[in-house]
């Protein structure tokens, strides 16, 4: 299983802003644009980036949603349109980017990943938002539109989402981007207690390649996790006109549920470790069991094999010294009744030290 | 047994603010409205959350108690009525919740979990807080009334509760909260003993499984001792009108024994770590106990065996070379005192190596 | 053996400042009073709390000093004489308080823990401390008076201690504290080398139990020691009018003595954690011993006892083909000259591999 | 395999600022002078350092690239023409320098690590580099030039690189030497999916010294890591005229990419250790195979061996109680009877045990 | 071996400020005088403290270098003489000193402990500093002069250290102490080396307690290196008029050496721990292998010992149901083929398991 911790780069020394197909896109990127005002709500597909232009100077809020990172040169004329700086145009298609923030003078810029369960594993899929005054430019690997929730609801005349501007727009992004974690972070923690019920019972390989499998989920969330939080907390504290002061406080409560995700993902961590303790234990549990059964038997049955070795020698029995219990009448008898004792008393020592 | 370390969290993409009814809770939510001033003091269930309207205006501190989760309909006419914000009303209806505290303009919200302990387990209520001028408003999930205990407090009219404002009645409810830790540190500090005592003696499979209902109890007792005590620090330190100047001294004391109680349950938590080492190398000796009595065992008796095999051999004893011990007077006796020589010398030496 | 790391602590939900017998106190309280100026020093008991009254308004330094907390009335008292505040007087009144500072208007409040090396363990003795213009108000449980040294420097007319202020005494109470951390700290490093020394000997059952007493007794030491050094830090930092500039030079080394005890508390954790390590390794060493024994035992002997089992067959000889060696005249003197020969290699074998 | 986690050195107490040769180099420093404006570029190599002095005062961008670090007295005059820190040239031909940036009034002095992925190895390759007015100095090991590409994208007129002053040829370099972590770092991450794929299969030696060496390239990448952050960090928020704000936002971005390879060391961290947990509970399971076995084969053949022992011994059958079942017509059929039924019963408990 | 992690302290109560002869020192106090400007320098041994009265007014720097620790009464005489704050002299006579600065107003504070590699161990020298203006005076236990390579480069007269003031001198002497930190820390790198070689070889009780020792000789050089990083830090940071401005660039590249020398020996406590994990699973290796031998000629030679046994039963052979095998024709050769057939497929058995 790929590892997957280390995010697309460019070729050291190549010159920063240089744009390249990100990994495993391709085809023409799609353009959707939603133009809403409280009355009216507009969306449509464009196919020419130049057909942007002058957008921002219209009244209302703009959402360009692009779909698909691997037409570099469709997202640098959208970056010319906008605006937007060539090294956060970079960080767009690279995938598997380090969730960040960065505020260029009229331009805020956001990438973040969305997380999403599948089965057995973590998968995460990377938004990039850039927020100018009256328009948002949102950046998708191609595939399913993962923030088609968000258009639901702009869809809502009365809804907030409608009535405020494009900052609170930029607001339900992360906010749906942030609380994508918690399914994730649910179906992990199935599949934690799945094995919590099953480690104790049968500590084999499979076990073992399960929790490592969800060690390396937690890893992978964590890398996501970690700056996410910090994304959060510095929008929630820096003063970005932008995004005004009634949405600091939705950006605040969505910075707890960052938090919170990350809480949980550091206790799922510990839980994980605690498994490997259970699992390890119960290696050792077992070994004991198995070497319990082992010493019983071999120390009941050698000193008997011992006995019966004894009297299968062929001493030649014409002194009365040699091997006179052959010829006494009751010497078979005897002979088991020796056996049968030594392996009680065997067997009651064992009892006594608990290995029974 | 189920981890319980997620929070209830509503489908990522909806709208912030949405009420969905707690998770396990349903019925009407009931609502207990205690009014008190220091000659005064007045408790009466009230049946429509709109006959609570106006009342901040009057005199005196009114404490409206909701009791259950499950009416989000009565919920959201209450925060409608005190002027609530719509994000702290979702936080009140999601279980689990990170305890938090937010500071809406003029008023102050803060979530919290009431701990209890109970048999060979830790369960958490969640109690959340609004303080806003002449009232307070709290929820908890229906079921026992834990803050009865407070409601007994303001019927002593000279008490120190009764002849204070809000901002009192607050820290009295936090305080409550903060203190439930004490008792649930108790008990786990009790198992803690308990196993303390055992695991020596008897490292099975049950030890390691109580071992582990420690560790995830303390995990659940970090996940809200942690925030709780940012919680009480912040309300210790900002300034809130609403708190005033004199109770910012109680909150610091009750700050104290968050801190307090959080440094003790990392205490447990490493001392459940030591009884791991414990547990782990117990079961070591125990193996090695085992694997001495087999090595004792097998390094007598293998020997003699063998010499009892020789001695059956059926060599042809016509000459003089062939087996001649088989003809001799004491053979039989020899063949015994060399077994016991053997044994006696293999037992001197485990002495020796302290194996016996 | 009891863990030991909780306070006393209050029935949540009890009023704050309500004060109860101190576990395990009892009797009354005796007070002992030492006033003095740099020419006259006087000590006498006190039999009534309300005698005090007055005695800070009088010039020189009154160190009123309060030995057992089983009578909360008479505490109650004094507290009223000096205006110290119900908190403090509740922290006084616990045991296994944490140690903390607190800044009440004009009197600043510490309490801390004197620790004591007692046998095979770690003791530990709370002091409380209430620093007020012209006095300092001192309560420990009943018992030896742990702050004799004090009282005897005091007695010393040209010494530092009788010619400063309260704050000096304050200091010179806390440095007592502060040091009485490094007799314990020998103690324990005196039973870790001593452990160190047997560990790789006997790693047996007692090893353990010693290094857990060891490793529970750091907890403890640690519960204590980090606290008191933020006690110190506050102290040193803060610019208390009471303390004077000069002694705070004096409360800048007493911290610098309270950060080397945590340090070192925190190396002889690491050491103990190194011992743990040894243990294990030795528990594995001998293992392995034990199994060589065994396994080089019984691949010598197994296979001979196969052999002699071999000649131990009553095929009929008559035919050539069954068992002709039987027939042979050196056959029983081939036998053994086999079984010394595979013997011999076996263990030329095992010297190679180093088992022997 | 040498650790090299220690720079080089100089012997304590000589005084500081004394320039020995860097050890393992030899032979001249070469001196590469390239010189540009937006309109012009010139490279040549020069022979004595004396030739570029005045250059500062000159138009355009001039970078000297020094090649080789053995010839100390040619460093010691291009320190003596830029006006260099004698301690700074101390760090420069000290190989193994921890990353660090120093502010000199009117020259910044960096010194960086370049990582570069080796066969089953990471070799790291020192760059230092002095920023003045006009002028950038870089120092680096004999061998091949690993700024070789940034001399590349200097030829290109148009580029962003010839176009800005010397603050972005700094950051141009910074950037290589921080990008060359991701290669790095990504054919760590192919060794260790080599080993994860391996080592539950055959958990042997090889796979712990792999594994080891793993962990001491990831020691070895933190040990640069860290500091080259924290540089990066400092030289994006301090305000030197000579970077210029524009450049500054390109550091940030460094910054970023720093931070970054920072993190996925540290998760690869994990990973290893992740693999150490998987290894040694691999060898625990393989033992309890090896222990399965025998003991299942030796619980079954033992009894059987005993009772093929007891029907050899010679009693005096005579008597009609002495060994009886010698006689009957069935016995020898009744043995392997009883035989088969204890062997097929002891697999039946084994199996229901899960041994099997 | 003892820990020697604790500090001499004198008992607790004592009077702060009260000089009692350091541990294992003893004689007299030699005092060395050395005064120095850019012209002249002279070195002369002083008998009575009392001589330095009067120095610092002079002109030049005057360097005294007190050696030996036992002789209280002239360190008490000296301190009277420049001044010294009675704390730090109890500090100066304490060997095992936190490493720590003061600033007491006109003298600078230091106490530092210079590390020695011996065979097999390092050891440390306590060497206090006291800066005043015109002054360093110097304090080191008794033995070898270590600060002997500072006396001889005050012998250079164009010497930087000969043309500066006494901050320079001061500087010179921390930097001698801070980098002694290196070749003990290449010793320890070299011990790690060796036994990074052997354990892998040799998982022996000697490899480990090397192991241990080195582990204990990080403990002892991470508690001097710490403080002694924050002394440099300080030093650094703060603006004492006695160290000057250009001394402090001087400072700041000291203070990244003991930055440096900490990280190192954090990453050789990394290297320790990963060589214990070598070693248990070393350890594991070896009981594997030694398991597997005993179970392959177990399994080989258990059933074939039973087969034996059975053809050495004495059933009466007389009816044709019993033991027929034994009047076969080539029964014997029946047997031996039966016996190799299953050894044979055993060994097959156990080299497809890997075992062989």
């Amino acid at each position: 299983m790929p590892l997957d911790l280390l995010k697309d780069y460019q070729i050291p020394g190549t010159s920063p802003g240089t744009l390249t197909a990100a990994e495993g896109e391709s085809g023409p990127a799609r353009i959707f644009l939603t133009s809403y005002t409280p009355g009216r709500l507009e969306t449509r597909e464009v196919a020419d980036a130049e057909a942007l232009r002058g957008l921002a100077a219209g009244e209302g809020v703009h959402w360009v949603q692009v779909i698909g990172l691997g037409d570099v040169s469709t997202i640098g004329r959208i970056g010319d349109v906008f605006g937007l700086h060539p090294l956060a145009l970079e960080d767009v298609v690279h995938l598997g980017q380090r969730p960040k923030v960065e505020d260029y003078e009229n331009v805020v810029f956001a990438t973040c990943q969305i997380l999403e369960a599948e089965t057995g594993s973590v998968g995460k899929f990377q938004v990039s938002l850039f927020l100018g005054p009256g328009f948002v430019v949102t950046f998708q690997e191609s595939g399913e539109d993962r923030l088609a929730p968000i258009r639901s609801r702009l869809e809502v005349p009365q809804g907030r989402l409608r009535n405020r501007g494009p900052g609170y727009l930029a607001y339900a992004i992360l906010d749906r981007v942030v609380d994508s974690a918690f399914p994730a972070l649910e179906s992990i923690g199935e599949r934690l207690e799945d094995l919590d019920d099953r480690i104790l019972e049968r500590p084999d390989r499979e076990s073992m390649e399960r929790l490592q499998e969800i060690r390396k989920d937690l890893l992978r969330l964590r890398q996501v996790l970690w700056p996410q939080r910090e994304v959060l907390a510095r929008l929630a504290r820096d003063e970005h006109d932008l995004l005004g002061n009634d949405t600091r406080l939705y950006l605040r409560d969505c910075h707890d549920h960052a938090v919170q995700a990350l809480e949980v993902s550091e206790n799922y961590r510990e839980m994980a470790s605690g498994l490997l303790d259970i699992y390890l234990s119960s290696l050792s549990n077992r070994l004991g069991d198995v070497m319990r059964v082992l010493t019983i038997i071999s120390t009941v049955f050698i000193p008997l094999g011992f006995l019966a070795g004894v009297y299968g020698m062929n001493f030649d029995t014409g002194g009365g010294w040699n091997m006179p219990e052959l010829g006494w009448k009751y010497g078979y008898l005897a002979f088991w009744a020796c056996c049968i004792a030594a392996a009680s008393g065997m067997l009651y020592l064992f009892r006594r030290k608990g290995w029974l």
